[in-house]
C-alpha cells in the first residue's frame, strides 16, 4: 500500500519533526513556487492527494476554496489532520493512491505535494485525476526531481551530484528518516508524457532550487542549486 | 554569430569526421526517436534550423515534403550541403539563429537537430518559429540534454555523471572536437516554459538514451543510459 512507510513508528517520528510538519507550508522552501502555480481558489472544489497533516487543505479553505477533500493512506497522518482541523467543509479520507477511484467531474483543482514518487503505478492515478476534474480543471503537483531520485548512491561528492541510472526507471531504496525507504524513480519525460497521454495539456513546469534570497537566510541551501530537488508541474484538463 | 564555431578549421575538420557527418541520419543514434516524433511529411513545407550538411533536408524531400528550406550560419557547411544536393525544392539559406526573421505562416514543420544549445537568446527564435508555422504546425527538435550540459567538469567518474550548476543557466565551455567550444546550458523547464510562453502546446518529450538493441550492437553506448545525452521535444502551434 502506497506511503505506508508513514505509519512506521521510526519514519513517522522523524517526519513529524521536519520543519514542514511542525510549521506547515511556510517551512517548505518550494511552497512559494508551488503556490504561484495555483489558480485563485475562491469557490473551487479542491482535492489534495497525499494530504498528510492537512496543512494544504486548511490553507485552501482559508483562501476561499468551497470544499476540500484530503486523501492519504497513513492512518497516523489522517488522525493528526483530523485533530488539527475544525472545518466542516474539509473532509479527510483514507485512500491508497495506487488504486483509488475518484468521482467524475467533481473537482476544479487536484493538488499533490511530494506524494506521487511513492506511487508505483502512476498512470491509472493520472487517469483517475483527469476524469475527476471538471472541464478546464487543473492539476498542480510536486515530486522529488528525477535527478534527485536517480542515483544509486545519492550523496554529494565535492559539491557535485552523482547521477547514474537516470534512464532506468523503478524503485530506489534510500535511508531517509528511516532505513530502506522506497521511492519510485521516473524521468521528467515520463511525468510529462503520462499527463499528455491521459489528455492533460502542460501549463508550466519548474525544476526547483532555492532563490538567492532563500540562500541568504539559509546559507546551507546553496548546494540545492547544483541540482534540482523538486519537480513542480501545472497541467490543465 | 551563432555556431560560427563550425567555420573554425579545427572544429569543422573534426565535425566532418563524425559518423553522423559521414553517413548521415542513420549514424545518429537518437534519429529513430526524433523521426518517430515527426508527422507524415507528404506535401508539407519544412524548415530545418541549423541544417548542417543538409542530410535532413534531403531525407524530408525523399519522404514527400513539398518544399524544404535549410538554414545554417556556417558557410562551410552550407557549401557542402549545396554540393551534396540536387533538388530544386530544397533551398539553403545562410542565417544566424540569434536574429533570423522568418516569414509568417509559411511552414508546416520546423525541425532542428542539436542547434538550439548554441543559441544564446532562444526566446526570440521560438517566437519567430511560432509565427512562421501555419495553424497546427509542428516544431520537433533535439538539444543536448541539460543534465549533459550542466556540469562544470563533464567527465564520467566511476560510471556516474557529476551534475553541478544545473540551476545556473548560461554558457558552458568544453573541449569537444576543438578547444573552448561554447554551448548554452538551460534547464528542461526553461525549454518547456519558453515554448508554452510563445503559444506552443507540448506534444511529447523524450530524454534520449540508447535502447538495449543499440547497446547490443554498440556496447560502449551502455554508459549513455546513466544520464540522458539528448532532449527531444515535439510541440504544436
Amino acid at each position: 500500500m502506497t506511503r505506508n512507510i508513514y505509519d512506521r513508528d521510526d519514519f513517522f517520528a522523524g517526519y513529524s519533526r521536519l520543519p514542514r510538519s511542525v510549521k506547515g507550508l511556510r517551512a517548505a522552501p518550494e511552497w512559494p513556487s508551488l503556490r504561484a502555480m495555483l489558480p485563485h481558489l475562491t469557490g473551487l472544489r479542491v482535492l489534495d492527494l497525499g494530504c498528510g497533516f492537512g496543512w494544504f487543505c486548511r490553507w485552501a479553505r482559508e483562501n476561499g476554496a468551497a470544499h476540500v477533500v484530503g486523501m492519504d493512506v497513513s492512518e497516523k497522518m489522517l488522525a493528526r489532520a483530523c485533530a488539527d482541523t475544525d472545518d466542516d467543509r474539509i473532509h479527510y479520507l483514507r485512500a491508497d493512491l495506487e488504486r483509488v477511484k475518484l468521482p467524475r467531474a467533481s473537482f476544479d483543482l487536484a493538488y499533490s505535494s511530494l506524494a506521487f514518487h511513492y506511487v508505483k503505478n502512476l498512470d491509472p492515478l493520472m487517469s483517475q485525476i483527469y476524469q475527476a476534474l471538471r472541464a478546464r480543471g487543473r492539476l498542480v503537483f510536486s515530486v522529488e526531481h528525477p535527478i534527485y531520485t536517480a542515483p544509486s548512491d545519492p550523496k554529494w561528492s565535492h559539491a557535485t551530484w552523482p547521477v547514474d541510472g537516470y534512464l532506468d526507471e523503478g524503485p530506489r531504496t534510500t535511508d531517509w528518516l528511516a532505513k530502506a525507504v522506497i521511492k519510485q524513480h521516473r524521468m521528467v519525460a515520463s511525468y510529462i508524457n503520462m499527463l499528455l497521454g491521459v489528455g492533460f495539456s502542460i501549463s508550466k513546469i519548474e525544476e526547483w532550487g532555492p532563490t538567492a534570497r532563500q540562500i541568504k537566510s539559509q546559507p546551507s541551501w546553496a548546494l540545492e542549486r547544483e541540482r534540482p530537488a523538486f519537480l513542480l508541474v501545472a497541467a490543465r484538463r
